[in-house]
């Protein structure tokens, strides 16, 4: 947590209501951080199912192993995420640690041991001693409750300099379900997978797979559309859990079910506002960037086109000078390495087309285009002139203060 | 050309002999600088041979263009560089301007206009106007002198904070040759092709086709070996160009002759040379960071994972704070996509092995790390422990000023 919060952090926070089945526990174990809360701990009523996406790093966390290893189960009982310490590269120790975990998880929620889930957020290669927090998640389970959403989305932060949540309400078939949704972010987060934190639930009576249908399909328009600095973490998690206590609802049981289409619509719409959240809180993030790609050969190539910019040093510095550096652009996608005629070419900024057919745009008014630029909000488009693929990724600014943190995050 | 010169530039310059079949001129054009000379004139005897590698963007430059299309010739008569306008992404414009130029240069220099090289930097998309320059180009052929090495440095400049020089002597049979180099760098560094402008001159006579094989290899662990900020400029251009002057020396016209192997070995002493002034003069430059890779599944796994970690905005800012922060190593091997084993994994930073088998080193002192950071350079290594494939990469430490330098160089 900083003590700066982003000037695009939201102006007013959504009121979380409470999901029926879920209840909610924080507190202070003192893991890295002082005077805050570092461990949540979220449990489930019996019979709640589970997807989850996790980061396609080749170096996961320990808890990243042992949420793939539990989630065959489709079943959850307790989560437990700590800021403070990612327990990632931590070798047996770290595989100790989410085992003594998970095991006192258990016992203390009342569920089997493949029921847990563990999510842990922070510095990489440090050894996480289990003795620092087990000892409270008995009280934890004991004492928590349903409406405690808002001190969920806190205990999870680390260089986030706000707490990200939404929710939606939606019916599935005549009965109103509730979707709530938290999320972290801030550093390491490149499209590559969830690309941070984000843990969801509903009351909806929805089956594993298609819980896991939903998640895996809205998480490429959302959370694999963001990236902050290319860097994709170790730790990426994002999980949806269904307790399924709706009064009335029906389970569904096919992703093809046709009373899924509000829930799938509400789902993918908390997950691009949590990811945006991310976004729009990416570490020294001054202003967000939206970048469409159109006209590409396909949607693989206008994506790798888009990322080429987004993850572009040049082209996120310029947005922090509120510089329409287009020619930056024009690098970024010749350096892509996919399909691309330079004379065919045109780029936007907002509705200011800089750059057409491989020139700069005769039209062009600088002093348009620099007034644009003040915004928070920039859009970029490039369109390649040679096909039919487009793509949409999210990204921020490169700001002195992103290196200001990261020259000083561990020591 | 930047007032605070990077503290990583060279402790004194190296005196550049002339090179016989060879004349230099620069001149003030104020294409965009003021009060420098942004203009080079490279005036080449009758006969010489050339060889280049150039950007593999897809959006080059026209001068780009221009010098690949010339380059199937064989033969150089005249090199022109300006500084200050990339002349890339200018349509018809930017080809107008690569044909007045070369129209002018030919005449100036008494040779073919396919045997004319050209080469731009600076800022992309703003049509250069050829009118600023050309008229000066047939007093400065007149006026052009071989010793001029250290003014031609200079001419090339954009955000350099000093101007890159290399040169070395040399036996071809019995005689004894000389090649001299220059480069300029700083931003839009990265390897996908010589990454910068740099033009190397030698009196060996030597055939094109051999030049080409020399150049092309000698570019892999060099220029090809450093990024500053992993984007490809528009523009990158390594020419080699042989005058074939040197008294008494054997022309060589087959790459595997072997009274070549000195030549080579100077060369690339020569592009090594170069290629890590440009990293050390990287925008905002502090610290030179080297990148070893070993035990990867092969030689490219290696080098994509060592690219990986070198434009990990997160290693480098780790760097620049002078931050032993090796987990972040751990996520840019795991975020490169390449095979690895996090249990196997081994990490350091110089001698210090902070990470071995997919967790901290036992052994590991925070004090000794701490002090080995401090240096101006510092060696990274990642071994993974699975195979034989191993490289290595240069790059710089991202600091605050690449920030500031980027967010406002065009307005």
């Amino acid at each position: 947590m900083s003590d700066t919060v982003s000037p695009l952090a939201p102006k007013k926070y959504e009121k979380m209501p409470a999901i029926d089945g879920v209840r909610i526990a924080t507190a202070e174990a003192g893991i890295k951080y002082r005077n805050r809360t570092d461990l949540l701990l979220m449990a489930f009523d019996k019979g709640t199912e589970v997807a989850g996406v996790f980061t396609r790093s080749k170096c996961p966390s320990a808890p990243v192993d042992l949420c793939r290893a539990n989630l065959g189960g489709g079943k959850a009982g307790v989560l437990v995420v700590n800021s403070g310490n990612a327990n990632a590269f931590t070798g047996m120790k770290g595989k100790a640690t989410t085992a003594a975990t998970a095991k006192a998880a258990s016992a203390a929620a009342g569920c089997k041991e493949s029921e847990v889930f563990l999510a842990s957020t922070g510095v990489i290669g440090e050894p996480l001693d289990p003795a620092k927090f087990t000892h409270l998640l008995a009280g934890m389970a004991k004492s928590a409750e349903p409406g405690r959403w808002s001190e969920a989305g806190k205990a999870i932060m680390t260089t986030d300099t706000y707490p990200k949540y939404a929710t939606q309400k939606v019916l599935v078939g005549d009965a109103e379900v509730t979707i709530n949704g938290i999320a972290k972010g801030a550093g390491m987060i490149a499209p590559d997978m969830a690309t941070m934190l984000s843990f969801i639930a509903t009351d909806a009576p929805i089956a594993a797979p298609v819980l896991q249908d939903m998640l895996s399909k809205g998480t490429a328009r959302s959370f694999n559309a963001v990236t902050v600095d290319s860097d994709t973490s170790t730790s990426d998690t994002l999980m949806l859990f269904a307790t399924g206590k709706a009064k009335g609802a029906p389970r569904i049981t096919d992703p093809k079910d046709p009373r899924l289409a509000g829930f799938r619509r509400a789902l993918n719409k908390i997950l691009k506002n949590l990811a945006l959240q991310v976004v729009r809180d990416g570490e020294g993030a001054r202003k967000q960037i939206e970048i469409n790609v159109t006209g590409a050969k396909s949607a693989k190539s206008a994506r790798r086109i888009a990322l080429s910019i987004a993850n572009s040093p040049l082209v996120k510095t310029a947005v922090a000078g509120e510089d329409a550096n287009w020619g930056r652009v024009v690098m970024a996608v010749g350096k892509a390495g996919e399909p691309a005629d330079r004379d065919r070419l045109s780029i936007w900024f907002g509705d200011n087309r800089l750059a057409h057919n491989g020139e700069r745009d005769p039209g062009y008014s600088e002093e348009r285009t620099s007034a644009y630029m003040k915004r928070d909000e920039i859009a970029i488009r490039a369109d390649l002139g040679i096909g039919r693929g487009k793509a949409t990724v999210w990204t921020c600014d490169l700001t002195k203060e992103y290196v200001a943190i990261n020259g000083d995050y561990r020591s």
